[in-house]
């Protein structure tokens, strides 16, 4: 069997997933596809809308045969730790490609792009370095940095999340010597951050929140650009646990943490620096809710999604010894759930597996898997009560979801 | 002027709190009376009620004229530390007696109580240890050893809690060399612990939260047992805060802090020992709200106070080394509030006060005072939204509180 790599987070699934899953099995001719997929928080330093059970479940009803947990440690990384937890995921699956979605290019403009940075290394960074002095972002001082190189136009722009991402595939998939081979497909419509609808049917994860959120028509409003499936997990969510998940949530455990810690304390977690943790600090003291704190603690050196991911890492606990990544990617393949099909998969490759495969929490001792089991258990506070109770409970007794299907 | 210091918490005050305040002064024939007050949190490891600020007022319209914070390091202690940081702020707020509330005896029984344990001193200690490690309690210990030593019939029993925290304040008077007399009105009626009504007009406070809470007739139903003022004063609180404090309202930061930490973290707190707090950590996992994670945490061994105080102390991230109490007592005098006739007092003794006075937090830089502001910070957050957080913004811009009678 033939099997397909995919990274996603499914926040929620919707119909652009879908054309970009059965675009990924289709052009690489792949009997099964396997996600690598973020678990409780996300990369741009965000809780899941739903959580990751119910996430893996739209993944397996809409095509997908195999999920994994893309550990804490990378899921809420920029983009080169992320992409590489990703790629080491699904290359020690045994995936035969990696298919990435991407506003622009085919796979070999990414690889292009990533021989021409590496050809002019010195005078990237040193560029890069210019530019953040300034006072811009990284992003913006890597896209800056990268236009001043000239570069071919057989490379593409790394303006794009997309486009960034799509080259740390290409990159990881390098310097972890995968046999893995890149494929993209071209993304329809919705650019990634798009906050309105845009087209008839594909809209994006981030304006289907939006609407979600802002309540008036709920999920009947996003009904023509997410799958049956979707609805129906989102509608059962919605029943169980009493609402989503969003970052105002957890604004009562932000806050207190940022007020309970002395300045020492904070130092200790992970991208706290430049003192910007006593910043979170000030802001907290000043913010009655989430949104103000952001408009408080955000500025143009400190993108929204910098800010955030601290505020995840302090939320969590998360310290920067425990984050500290190692080069050769993940340590463990968590997984979250599977269709038949994905079962006969992991039967016939039990014996190759590149990392040890793991089904149920007590069977996997280890200090790496804890992060994640305290992001779970972090995340399960967002809930209040009985059902938040009940969802920290599946952490440790939900065994992998089984679709009987495919 | 002459002023008889009382050591209270008011939590709320209540019809026996006025009978021992008008005792205090009568018997004293003192002019004034100075309280030192727990802030936020109490002596059984509990949240207040309601604010400091809200008792202040209940204080200084019932006859109390000043009002000092006994601060977070001694307000959640047990009796010996709890005692000698009271009795170190009203001595050096000039008082010439302190006079408490006892079960039973004469200030004198007092004094004779701890000078048999001095002279016994050894054999005590030695039975406590004895005790101890049949599984009781602390305060069961030495109760038993007391016992044990056949004091003479002019001691007092050890085993009330009020009995406890008297032979602590005569204890402290005679250690920090204080000029302050001992003096001890005896309770009426009450017991300390009741959690019934048992008389026409006082309870105790702990029957009066219990009434409180269980909101059938709310404040109506103790309306006989606490002063009109009292009355006035929760009903604004509940218009302007929504509620009273309770530690259900801080379970999800409880169940969130001991989710989050690491096991070396939580053994920095102060009253982490012999492993309890992996014990709390377990419970927490297991538990939808505080009464049941009570209910699994607590022990013969571990008291139910014992544990509450190590649950606020984790809550409030208050670590070992900040607590470790030095033996000279506080080290400032937070005001709170005062009638006319305390401004005067404190006026006439500016020069005497035998600690830095502060009434407003940014006049006094210093790291002890952090504990308390600390302890304030996460008080508020009980309080969910701008209620809340205007509550936080009390603990810096409040001046103390001023009645204009007396």
């Amino acid at each position: 069997m033939k099997a397909v790599g995919i990274v996603v987070e499914y926040n929620p699934f919707h119909n652009g997933h879908l054309y970009h899953l059965e675009s990924a099995k289709e052009i690489t001719g792949a009997d099964i596809a396997i996600a690598a997929m973020s678990g409780s928080f996300l990369q741009r330093g965000e809780p899941a809308l739903v959580s990751k059970w119910a996430r893996t479940k739209m993944a397996l009803l809409n095509g997908v045969d195999i999920v994994f947990e893309l550990p804490y440690k990378f899921s809420t990384q920029k983009a080169e730790l992320f992409a590489r937890g990703a790629v080491s995921i699904l290359d020690a699956a045994g995936c035969s490609h990696l298919c990435f979605g991407s506003e622009s290019g085919e796979a070999g403009a990414f690889e292009k792009t990533a021989a021409f940075i590496d050809a002019n290394r010195p005078a990237y960074d040193g560029l890069i370095k210019k530019y953040s002095k300034t006072g811009v972002s990284y992003p913006r001082a890597a896209s800056l940095a990268f236009a001043d190189l000239n570069p071919p136009p057989d490379t593409i722009p790394l303006s794009q999340p997309n486009n960034i991402l799509g080259y740390h595939y290409v990159k990881s998939i390098s310097s972890l010597n995968s046999r893995m081979k890149p494929m993209t497909v071209r993304r329809k419509n919705a650019n990634y951050h798009d906050e309105d609808f845009s087209s008839a049917t594909i809209a994006s994860a981030t304006s289907l929140r939006k609407a979600l959120f802002a309540g008036d028509s709920g999920l009947e409003g996003i009904g023509r650009y997410i799958p049956g499936q979707t609805r129906k997990i989102l509608l059962e969510y919605m029943g169980e646990f009493g609402g989503f998940h969003n970052w105002e949530s957890y604004w009562p455990f932000l806050k207190y943490r940022l007020l309970q810690s002395s300045p020492e304390d904070l130092g200790t977690i992970y991208e706290a620096e430049e003192g910007l943790e006593n910043r979170l600090v000030e802001a907290a003291r000043r913010s009655a809710n989430f949104q103000e704190f952001m408009e408080f603690a955000k500025t143009k050196r400190y993108t929204w999604t910098r800010i955030q991911r601290l505020c995840t890492h302090v939320l969590v606990n998360a310290k920067k010894e425990e984050m500290a990544a190692d080069s050769t990617g993940a340590s463990y393949l968590r997984l979250l759930g599977m269709t038949e099909k994905g079962r006969s998969y992991l039967n016939m490759h039990k014996g190759t597996l590149g990392l040890p495969l793991v089904s149920k929490l007590s069977s996997f001792p280890g200090t790496e898997i804890n992060l994640d089991i305290r992001a779970s258990a972090v995340y399960s506070l967002g809930i209040p009560g009985t059902p938040g109770q009940n969802l920290l409970e599946m952490e440790y007794s939900q065994p992998p979801v089984l679709i009987e299907k495919g």
